[in-house]
């Protein structure tokens, strides 16, 4: 079966950047296949490149090696990371990003070592990428560099607060469509409220008429709120970071 | 021969949602080849994925099976549908995107189960993409759901209208070069006129001067509107929807 | 080992275009791994291009055949080329945006017969992609067209000025992250002055303190002006064009 390299970053791709990453990852891991997740996460977003990985790196088989650059600290002394999670590989700085495979059991860390001619403003290609290249090509975690116990983890959901019957949660982020999608896990059933407005806990966007509010249970087990047809971040002016609190009935 | 499936949809690409359906992908159709066609179809732009869809579906060889996945319907009523048509295979929701291949003779199309467990606002990765994964393993159309014969289409070039000597159309999508696509099919040698302009259709945009306005017959075989070195829908102030009159001499 | 085509353009990939290219790819040269690069060059900007391909272009393995096409002049008289380089093919319009592969002793060039039945306005279609696809498929470099001895070709860096102790240049482009990109060859030591500004030549953004302005060496050898964690150029308000000013200490 080939072996499967996937990318994310906060590259952009006109400038080229992804381009010479893919360069040499196809140098050194041929015949595996490159399949692109994403490349505009915001510049600097380490907090958005988590969501996103969280997603989609545990649907690709076993033996798939993820590469997640979203790495403002680069060059400085922040490590950087070769991990096994379920599986999986995973490859990127130790700022949170990859997080999510770092929370199952059984997850294994490396440091990988920094060479001297590496540009120390481009690891993604002189350091992630060789390393994803060469756990595409069946090198050994352990081969890569030297155990890491404490890398940095981040939790979703996070921060959520129970205050009589209701449970106080955040925004986390808003998707390309507008939606506010929270921290908050939730049956079908409750009442969530945002900017004055108390909204049942519906089953999809269909579920109310265009251009109504609708909040509902996302495709990733979050509550989130929508504008059927619409934007709910323009509707209701709401971003990320703000509150919500959801009533459980 | 390795089997490609193609993707658009409307998803972006930052959120995570496209990586969700390419592991879904990967881990069903091991081996296929994944190929982006385009994520950043305007939200809920049925009409924009069709006009796209038109233009590569049949490029394509024998075999590869396109998913398309404008769906702002999701989770509601509307069937989910895979199809079959010259050959190819296509996946995607009842709104019209897949028209193009549906006007085929022998084409063929099914309305696939939703299974219970599938998230009623995400049919990309839990209808649609293990459907697409079916196919290109081999699996045959038949079996994937109970024969549709009333899908939703739509045609292009459609409502031109013929009044005396001319032919009135309508700006059908703005490319990212703001070029006017309208759905006129022409020959060299008529007379656009929009915006108070008379235009001769020419062959191509070197035809004219740098900032001047030019009609040609397009790429698909559609007239339409450009400005040399320049943006057609800020010079002239017009866009999709807005009506033109060819008259052909 | 399977042959790759990558693929660079300023056709945004909404409008299908890039599909259309891709299909006549994949029928062409089946079996051969499709890889973006990036389909979000600004529009007609030939130049970003060249500088785009100049990063990639030679870290794929040897046999790829790079498609590039940003090509304001297409249907015009303007020479179709493909070209053999450092082993790798690259397939483009004589525009300028293959000269980094240009540059390279060795480098042979032929100029593409136009079929009659080209589109005039796409040769990213009906030219080039299928070139691309034959040399992909093994057909020699001079059995696609006539031998080009005179193309054109830009160079970085470019019209640096040498005047009494400093090297006078240009912001040659920014990137996504609003770093400015300098045509400045340095090593580390000198000292850069932008808008007022004197800032020593450091080693990577974590040099200095979030929000400060800092001059570094970039990944590909050029100075480049960033401000940590922020963009540079909406900062300082500098933009491609402008001057800066090299002390060598």
């Amino acid at each position: 079966m080939t072996r499967i390299i996937t990318l994310l970053s906060d590259f952009g791709t006109a400038d080229g950047y992804v381009g010479e990453m893919k360069g040499v990852l196809a140098a050194n891991a041929p015949d595996c296949a490159l399949i692109d997740i994403a490349h505009d996460v915001a510049p600097h977003d380490v907090e958005a490149g988590r969501l996103a990985l969280a997603r989609y790196w545990h649907r690709f088989p076993v033996g798939t090696v993820h590469l997640a650059v979203v790495d403002p600290g680069v060059g400085s002394s922040r490590s950087a990371l070769a991990m096994e999670s379920e599986g999986r590989f995973l490859v990127g700085p130790d700022n949170g990003i990859l997080s999510p495979a770092m929370l199952h059991p059984g997850a294994r860390c490396v440091a990988l070592a920094i060479p001297a001619a590496a540009a120390p403003t481009f690891h993604g290609r002189d350091v992630f990428a060789p390393a994803a290249a060469k756990l595409a090509q069946g090198v050994a975690l352990d081969a890569l560099g030297t155990v890491c116990t404490d890398p940095i983890v981040r939790r979703t959901p996070e921060a959520t607060r129970r205050t009589d019957g209701a449970i106080v949660g955040t925004i986390i982020t808003v998707d390309r469509f507008g939606n506010l999608v929270t921290n908050l896990v939730a049956r079908h059933g409750g009442t969530l409220e945002l900017a004055g407005r108390s909204l049942p806990v519906r089953r999809t966007y269909g579920d109310v008429a265009t251009g109504e509010v609708v909040a509902l249970v996302g495709s990733s087990g979050l509550v989130e709120i929508a504008v059927r047809d619409g934007s709910a971040t323009e509707e209701l002016g709401a971003k990320r970071g703000d509150s919500v609190v959801l009533r459980v009935s």
